[in-house]
């Protein structure tokens, strides 16, 4: 990706916390579960979550071929896909600079599809990797009907930015002296007990990438 | 809003897990922190996340006027406006079934500006109220030239739909004999310790909100 922004991933508001180094970049993505992609249809924009993973410097989103949102990204429209990591809430002493700390990144392009049989495996297996480590390799993988069944669709990190706000309230100078307790609230996604399914063959363990599931950026390139 | 789905808000992939309750789709939005909103300009889709308050079937979200994405908005342009709440990791016994658990929300219509003073202070407030209950009356609130350098927009909350996944994994029945665990690993976006603002007056207690901060549905309407 490159290292300066182009007309559609300056940031334009508060441009001294944007990035356009592409590590910032893969970090805030390999970190992310869902991000959220927009397209326009016949003038209408839509949101929609929906999950991903990366390898290298494509991204790759996936579903059913029925779905309205991959038929419309496969025709070549423009997106932008947006993925935030909220870190926590910022307490200032007046209500006007109250503010989140957060990790954005927002990614623009148009997607193709992936139609060579071994990049589609791989691409699904990036997929399962980005969500939890290590379980591709314990689950059946997909049969010829499930391969053809999912339509795959990639999109280059080429034009894309990031933007990160991190450290304590900055109030007005004349506030610092209000008696108002002032700081931040660190959020973070946390795991909680795993939940195994009610048909689960007995005597099967946890297998510990989910007793210990932890979210943290594994960006590799 | 409206029991019933428009052109825009019907649910198009996997419709059962549609909803077009106003209760449901109020309770996402008011535990949810952060929206994604999809905007066109020029026929380009931008996806930007921002903070929002709720009040009654309203939702309001705010900024500076310098804005782009605000005098966008302001202009009335159609927007979707996403939250979602990412509850859990589906994990299955095949890779095709694998799947997360979740809630969302996703809003159609166009925003219109909040002129009157007494509209924009109880927006501002219900704002802080969404992120922090109980935070409003214990900081400073905004002084006149705070108020009038805050655009504050609001979008009807009349056509939307909520979509849910909830459960264990389902796989194909074959797979039920594979010796691989499955289940769920349940997420949750959790507060750590508040850290307090260096420049905090010595003295000043910890607020309790700052302290057991937890984020639940606080639907009231």
């Amino acid at each position: 990706m490159t290292h300066s922004p182009t007309s559609r991933t300056q940031v334009k508001r508060v441009p001294q916390r944007a990035s356009y180094d592409p590590h910032q970049v893969y970090n805030i993505l390999d970190e992310g579960l869902v991000c959220h992609l927009g397209f326009v249809v016949e003038g209408q924009p839509f949101v929609i979550p929906t999950a991903y993973g990366r390898l290298e410097d494509k991204l790759y989103i996936h579903g059913s071929p029925a779905s309205r949102m991959l038929r419309t990204l496969d025709q070549g429209v423009e997106v932008c896909l947006t993925v935030t990591l909220l870190d926590g809430l910022v307490l200032a002493r007046s209500a006007f600079h109250h503010s989140m700390n957060y990790r954005s990144v927002v990614l623009f392009g148009t997607a193709t599809r992936v139609d060579d049989p071994t990049e589609k495996l791989t691409a699904l297996k990036a997929f399962t990797d980005h969500v939890v480590p290590d379980r591709w390799g314990e689950v059946r993988p997909p049969n010829p009907q499930e391969l053809a069944g999912t339509l795959v669709l990639a999109l280059a990190i080429a034009e894309a930015s990031a933007k990160v706000r991190t450290g304590p309230p900055i109030d007005a100078p004349e506030d610092y002296a209000l008696p108002v307790w002032a700081g931040e609230i660190p959020l973070r996604l946390t795991a909680a007990a795993p939940v195994a399914d009610d048909r689960c063959l007995p005597q099967l363990e946890v297998p510990s990438y989910a007793v210990a599931y932890k979210r943290v950026g594994q960006c590799h390139v």
